[in-house]
């Protein structure tokens, strides 16, 4: 096997055999070939592409490569993955809800990188809160609370990990069947049946329209079933920062009050579309309005919310924040973002949104960066709504007030005004 | 600069800024950007292309990165560079014929690989021929000849050098943008004022088609007459060897058959176009069939064969081989090749013949390997001519009979018949 000849025939636009994916990839894990070959196959792969057999190949040899967990056929087992956004806590009120619907949820996440926050960062913010477990204690943590939520070890799916810090350094993250390997390697290797997920799709996620969306879908679905998953994916608007609030501990805030009836309608729409899926490819309930009752009631009788508690308890956070929110990380200031003009919002640039709190340290500019868990912003305005000149877009929750008023500034900038009126947008686009 | 920005601009078709490819080219050279950015940068540049003024500037960065070799104004120096092909010996009569009409030639060449061998390890079957000479030396020998053929120093073109290395071992060789800074590099580098190119195009050479062809030849000329370089492209067929034999030694005696007058017509129509295009760049004859007539000449009257004496006793070989070619070495069996079939020849895989004659050592596999310079084969039929089936379709020169019979069955394979007549192909296919 000659690396440089499957290169050229990936970058001539060609299939490759399991033999030739399977030797290349094993290879470069025994540092066999050298990572200037691996990366010039990644960039091949993202013009070339792959088809759904090379994919799943790709998947099955990231998952063989290190350790699959297990758990009782018996349980209810169902995880869920977003491909990532602005103010994305929905995981976080997610698992508690069909947790007490009778799910067991394996989530195992991340920390964040560049404009969006990771579930674990948010998490962290609680005082005491712990992700780094053994498989054993988090199989009783399942058992107990009904889900957990941890990092990654080192023996779950290294070629993955290896492969991405490459792909990270090389301009080749944004290839669909890599992403799809990624993804579902991991998530397959974590040992849940099912998996629901949250597709974004808008100017602040990296999938921009529908097409594109509709192609990673397939993708995962047609990898995850022939790998024994079954997926089910839910199209989401990602035009906009999703809920009230951007930042760590206010999103945890945000999630506390969510579970105590306090709403926003778009996180609402979501995180209940994603709940009646899981409870649908469990075999919970397959009927959706019986789903969406049995959902509504856990948060109705805060059931949900004691989920949450015993969830944070046990994973060594201080349950207390969700009776007293002011326990969660403060931060020193709060600066009024104005509304740059009077009319209507027409478009909001939600990446720029989350570069701009990075400056805060609410997100990470490199992996070494240090988060604030404190900092953030309150953005509640949506596309379609009104706003005069001047009038209070939203508080950037600041350190220091010098940044703050800065990224105060920037964050003014994100949103776009048109004299005439704009429609709203939904925010479930589909599912597949 | 963060080099994966850089990656990416290119990845996503944008145009770079002269101090981007600066900056990545010279931190790689200086180790401060991993081979993995640079391959990962090159494969984006494979798909996405580069338009004519990053390719200058890619050129430019080149040539600075050694030293430039510089020869009196006065002297009409040119050199001739050929996109490679299988049998192509043209330089070796070329340049005594170009020097004996007053051109002066700094050529500084390259040893085969693949599938078509240098002219370096044709020059080396002449016994006690040396290629190793500083750049004095090459200056005298030019100023004493007219020509030399000398290999590439360390100290030109560094970072084409390391970055051709790279680019061997990644699959991205074969980009437009990345082949002609190669190429101008070097011969700007060398310090000729002008230059001819002889751009192959046919199944035995990269460029497979006219449109491909001429793209590279804008390229190429664009950046040799922005940097200070005339150039001048012409375009030959490569759909069969070239001449009568392939293999070291053998193109070395078909050479000097050429110089006594005994010229297979592809050759010589090849090599007299571009003899003419050496005299008109260089001012010493504009007029076309005044330039030939001079070309003729020099050949008729041997002029060239002293020159081609002259330069082969100076680079320390044995000029006795030019009155005597049984002193080139000799391989010990000769093979009949059979025609496998009667009718007229359609197609030649001369790509396939040039790989089949590794197998005998006349090429390398590897830069490492050790070519055995008195194999080859004679192979004097081109498509258009009849054949019987069974009928000598040439010889195969080989040191072991076993696997030069194998060759020789090889070899026949690469000739495709056809019962229907077939039409002689052009050899000029035009110029630019």
């Amino acid at each position: 096997m000659n690396p440089v000849e499957i290169i050229i025939k990936k970058r001539n636009g060609n299939k490759l055999e399991e033999a030739e994916i399977r030797n290349f990839v094993e290879l470069y894990l025994q540092n066999k070939i050298p990572e200037y070959q691996m990366s010039a196959l990644l960039m091949a792969i993202f013009f070339s592409d792959m088809q759904p057999q090379e994919v799943e190949t790709l998947t099955k040899i990231y998952i063989e490569s290190g350790k699959q967990l297990q758990f009782p056929p018996k349980w209810h087992t169902v995880d869920k993955h977003s491909t990532g956004g602005v103010g994305d806590k929905i995981s976080l009120m997610l698992t508690p809800i069909a947790a007490a619907c009778g799910c067991k949820i394996p989530m195992i996440s991340g920390r964040g990188l560049g404009h969006t926050g990771g579930t674990l960062d948010k998490l962290e913010s609680i005082p005491g809160f712990r992700t780094d477990f053994s498989d054993n204690e988090f199989k009783q943590l399942i058992e107990k609370n009904g889900f957990a939520i941890i990092s990654q070890s080192q023996q779950l799916v290294p070629a993955d990990k290896r492969i991405y810090a490459l792909r990270d350094v090389t301009g080749t993250v944004e290839s669909l069947p890599l992403i799809t390997a990624s993804i579902m390697s991991k998530k397959i290797a974590e040992g849940a049946a099912n998996l629901v997920i949250d597709l974004k799709i808008g100017s602040g996620a990296f999938i921009k329209d529908m097409k594109n969306a509709k192609k990673l879908a397939k993708l995962l679905k047609t990898t995850g079933e022939n790998l024994g998953q079954k997926v089910k994916v839910i199209f989401t608007n990602m035009n906009a920062p999703l809920g009230n609030y951007v930042g760590n501990s206010l999103e945890v805030l945000e999630t506390i009050e969510f579970l105590k009836g306090k709403m926003p309608a778009d996180v609402e729409q979501i995180t209940k579309a994603l709940a009646i899926q899981m409870l649908n490819l469990t075999g919970i309930e397959q009927n959706r309005n019986k789903a969406e009752k049995m959902i509504t009631e856990v948060i109705t009788n805060h059931k949900a919310l004691n989920f949450f508690k015993n969830f944070i308890e046990t994973q060594g956070g201080d349950p207390a924040v969700c009776d007293d929110t002011s326990l969660l990380p403060q931060a020193k200031y709060e600066l009024n973002i104005k509304s740059p003009a009077t009319g209507y919002i027409k478009n909001i640039d939600s990446q720029a949104i989350g570069y701009a709190l990075v400056d805060l340290n609410a997100g990470r500019k490199t992996l070494e960066s240090k988060i604030d868990h404190s900092t953030g912003a309150y953005l509640p305005y949506k596309i379609g709504d009104k706003l005069q000149k001047d009038e209070k877009l939203g508080t950037v929750f600041a350190n220091n007030k010098k940044t703050g008023k800065a990224v105060a500034a920037k964050l003014a900038k994100c949103y776009q005004l048109s004299a005439e009126p704009i429609a709203k947008q939904p925010i479930i686009l589909g599912e597949s």
